[in-house]
């Protein structure tokens, strides 16, 4: 089967196809036949050498496909439509997944709409609920309101909260779009101050929920948006990732939890419950339409190297889908 | 009566006695004859103007002593024997706290070994359960062993879990007392590198929880001591509160959860339902004689300045009580 491998650490031009023989399965595993791959940030991490995460060759942690081998203890049919987060190997005609980590794909999504679900709606959701405990009476402010997490989180708010939802973005066609997801303070991060619109769209307070893939370059002005007793979850360090001084006594002046996360490194275990709690409580909202996946564009497998490209670009607006099969 | 008060920000000898009216009370609340209060370093900050949290120009955040009046809702009788955490006023002859707050003192305790209860014990339970989240499998380490804090901490994790308890301190005698007290594994911190003994001491996993009370100069150290998944809670800043360089990165590869928190400045309500677990669940095992309050020295009312430079010279086992009435 073609799948594709990193040469060499570096640039987009290091992804190459190799041949590979058909991963096999074990206990409690499925053999999927792919049909959609998505990019994901983790994915140029890894081909930069800097992860160190996964000990499969082949790139790519998500996949959406058709059930082609179901080991023993995998209770889903073969020929079942499925998504879900993989183990590495998502880059490929063929991958390996564990059976309690798949969601059925609801049936009015195509295969390309679910290779965009499992990890960006898995991280918001993760971060929302399981690290930011968001609730109805919170403000949350997004970060990269327009990128594959940043529309899922927006519509995961809406949809399952009354929380007041604020997001950062870097164009007015990046703000209007997260606007028509449902958010109701939408910045533009290149002409406003967004400690000061967060300042003024809470009454001075702050927010209690922030998504922070930013890091560095936002510590200060996070710092300010943050209410007292608020949760500011840590997933991305898109502006850098070394703090010049931080003081400590304004943590504790505003009692910061800091929760620092990744999902790709966290245990098969923590996949699962996490993937179980998502398929109970958010899938019937993509099956009433409420909540949906969101593809900027779709690449033929053969660009691989172009999807790449266009992520580092930083101009799309939710997800980059792989065409494999 | 008598009371202390800050003459202007500074040292121990801003402290003042000063006649006031007896406190009045409000719906809800309970006059109390002060017998004993306990010094804490909230009050060191208080007295150098730092803190700004409390609009009572009387220091003192605890108190034990008898109930001398009731207001209406307040459902403790005139004459019950009481401890428990004031907003201010506790340096003094009598002091106002809500009833809700108010816990029985077990009858084989003092009016000076009641008072050394409140703030540390209430602090090390939030920080160990609520915020640090100890689990029977999980490894604590805390550092201050000996403080008033650590103290209490150690017994907490010792009777309420199976957790493993690794401690600091500054010399063998304190390290001894910890151990006594039930730590497992007692670091001296200046005849050994804590983080080393900490790896060493949990087959270089970290420990799942730090009580970090000194901040700026253990950052690094307290980040190579922290297992992934950990929860590294900030109370204090006795080593400074400016941390040059913090690398977001290495938070992110350990998923830390760093909260930072304090006790005297939280809501009533905070208060209320914090006291209430304890009372449910750990006033029991001082009953029991399992946990008992570390009292390392008494003062006389009128030695308040001696009390707070006794603190400040950090050599203390245990709380400092005053002797009021």
């Amino acid at each position: 089967m073609k799948a594709v491998i990193v040469k060499q650490p570096g640039g987009a031009e290091q992804l190459q196809f190799q041949d590979f023989p058909k991963p096999k399965v074990k206990d409690g595993e499925l053999l999927i036949k792919v049909k959609s791959s998505a990019i994901n940030r983790t994915d140029i991490i890894s081909r930069e050498g800097k992860s160190g995460y996964l000990s499969n060759p082949i790139l790519g942690i998500e996949v959406a496909g058709e059930v082609v081998e179901a080991a023993h203890g995998a209770e889903i049919e073969v020929g079942a439509r499925v998504m879900g987060l993989v183990n590495g190997g998502g880059y490929a005609e063929y991958v390996v997944m564990p059976a309690e980590r798949a969601m059925r794909v609801p049936d009015h999504l195509s295969f390309a709409e679910a290779a965009a679900i499992p990890e960006v709606f898995l991280t918001a959701y993760q971060t929302l609920f399981w690290l930011g405990e968001l609730t109805d009476q919170d403000t949350v402010l997004i970060h990269a309101g327009a990128s594959g997490v940043g529309t899922a989180a927006i519509q995961l708010a809406k949809q399952m909260t009354q929380a007041k939802i604020i997001i950062t973005a870097g164009s007015q066609e990046k703000a209007d779009f997260c606007h028509s997801l449902g958010a109701d303070v939408c910045i533009n991060y290149k002409e406003q101050s967004f400690a000061k619109e967060v300042l003024k769209a809470t009454d001075n307070q702050g927010a209690d929920v922030i998504l922070d893939f930013v890091g560095a370059s936002y510590w200060e002005k996070n710092l300010k948006s943050l209410k007292i007793d608020g949760r500011w979850v840590l997933i991305g360090i898109l502006g850098g990732s070394v703090v010049e001084k931080v003081n400590l006594m304004e943590l504790l002046g505003k009692r910061v939890q800091l929760k620092a996360t990744l999902l790709t490194p966290r245990s098969d275990e923590y996949k699962k419950e996490l993937t179980e709690e998502f398929v109970n409580r958010a899938i019937p909202l993509f099956k009433q339409d409420k909540i949906r996946p969101i593809v900027d564009q779709i690449f033929p497998f053969a660009d691989i190297q172009h999807a790449h490209k266009h992520m580092e670009a930083n101009r799309n607006i939710g997800k980059i889908v792989l065409h494999v099969n």
